[in-house]
Order: structure tokens, then sequence, then C-alpha cells
């Protein structure tokens, strides 16, 4: 299999216009509001999301340029190989985020806790699921002594076009 | 933006050679052994994954038959709408898995918990981060009075071509 081709699902809206500044995850951007606009065609494959608290959203980061292999991640100084690295310039640029659901009206899905580019194409939206997803007692690597700097880590268009 | 294109990254390799009676999820499918193949060509960006426990994968479903936004999934004998669903039968049809990293030699990843079919090309490959992918409290509406099915939900082929 050579290529594999998709088909947006709908578009996020938010409040970052651009990528500079944008959190570099969702879980440093609580309660930033947005929308996943949902085109009509897919609307009935929300049914059935009522009582579900987060979203894990799957989208193309439309505005990244080509990939290197070894990225300097927002969260660090030094080179690491972009498979160890959740930079959005990656050979294949799906980028996963794990936002709050809020309110679904229509084919509007109103979330909170983005960190995702207004106008982004969306791939697809899955429940998520703590026994599915969680991971107790993980290990992290080379983030260990970067994690703290999390909070204040933003995007600075530096994989941008 | 009407279609957009991805190229694997790599191959899957695990014991389950047919959809039929994987598990349903890589958390109920402990201690199932894989490799993931990464063409040479992206070997680089495996640098660094050094002391990372837990990998996010994301795959291309490619024996999924054409998906309605209506399924009955593995959990359960009522329709649901695809997207609060983990269901392979998706509009985009790309799967997550986050599985346990043992080994790297070359461009060959060992894991273990796996519940990806055999021969499943591998778009991409994040290390899992708990501050950044863990949602304490959520609540996951109906799949809450199925979640004791997990341990023995397997695929049974209803999704395949």
């Amino acid at each position: 299999m050579n290529e594999i081709t998709y088909k947006p699902i709908g578009i996020v809206h938010s409040s970052f216009k651009e990528p500079k500044t944008v959190p570099s995850q969702a879980a440093a951007s609580k309660g930033s509001k947005g929308t996943l606009e949902i085109y009509p065609q897919y609307a009935e494959g929300l049914k059935d999301l009522k009582g579900v608290s987060h979203l894990i959203l799957l989208y193309h980061f439309s505005l990244v340029k080509d990939c290197k292999l070894l990225v300097k991640p927002f969260l660090d100084d030094q080179l690491h190989g972009v498979f160890a690295t959740r930079s959005p310039a990656r050979p294949n640029p799906i980028g996963i985020s794990t936002v709050r659901l809020t309110k679904i009206e229509n084919n509007t899905v109103h979330i909170q806790d983005v960190d995702i580019v207004h106008c982004t194409p969306l791939l697809d939206i899955k429940p998520y699921v703590p026994k599915f997803d969680d991971r107790k007692n993980a290990k992290i690597g080379w983030f260990k002594d970067k994690i703290d700097k999390l909070k204040d880590a933003r995007d600075d268009g530096r994989f941008c076009k």
C-alpha cells in the first residue's frame, strides 16, 4: 500500500488564528473553547455521545512544512527523533488531542481545552475511555526532565510553512 | 481541503493473521507480542525513544469495508453513532492503540499488548505521556454499562470486507 487517502469529516474552529502561541498540548490549554463543525453528511455519526466527557480528536496539521526526522520540540532545545516527540511536523502530520465535550447542537460539537489552530481539517472523533486509553506508571524517557515546562510551552511557529 | 494523502512509515507484524479473534483493545491484549517494521528511510526518527515505556500507534484499518454512520460495536448489540464508538469501520479508518515498547533494534520496534492485525500499514508513532494523554474522572456515556465486557470482547469480522 503506497498511499492512503482520507477526506476531512469537518473542520475545527478555535480562537487560535495561527500556530504561534497555541499551547503545546490540550492538557495545557484548560478552558480554551472551540467547536467542531461536522459536515452534514457525517452528522448522524455523532449519535450517542451523550454522557461522554472527553473526545480524542485526530486531525491534519495542514500548516506544517516538510518534516525532518530529527526535530527540536517545544519542550526542549535539543534534537530528538521525531517519533520520540509530539512535534506537528511528522512524516504523516496527524495530530491527536483529547478535549472536553461540552455540548452538541445538530452538527456542531462544542469543546474545551482546545490546542488546535482555527480551520484545521478534522479526520476523526473517538470517545475517550480511561480503561482503553490510560496507562498507569508509564515511563517517559527524555520528557522526564522537561515535563515541568509544559504549562508555559507555546507554539512559536518553528514547524510552519 | 478535499483529500489528504499519507504514506505508511512501516508495517505492523503481529500474531493476528486476520481480524477475527483480535482483542478489541490493546488494554485487553496484555502480553501479545508484535513488531513494527519501520521503513529504512524513516528509521532515524526512532532516536531517543530510550526510556519511553508506551507508544501511541496510529494505523490504517486496511481490511474494513465501507463504513456506516450507525454501527454495532464489539461491546454492545445496539446501534451507536460511529463517532461514539471505537469501531474500525469509520469514515476515515484510522486506528489508535497504546502499546508497550520493549526493545528497538535498528528499524525494528518490539512491542507488547498488541491488538492490531498482521500487515497493517503504520501511519505514525507518538510517545505516550500521561500528563498529555490521561484524563482523570472522564465519563464514558453508553460504555458505562458495557465496559465489563472488555476482557472478553473479540473482533468477529463484522466490519471486514
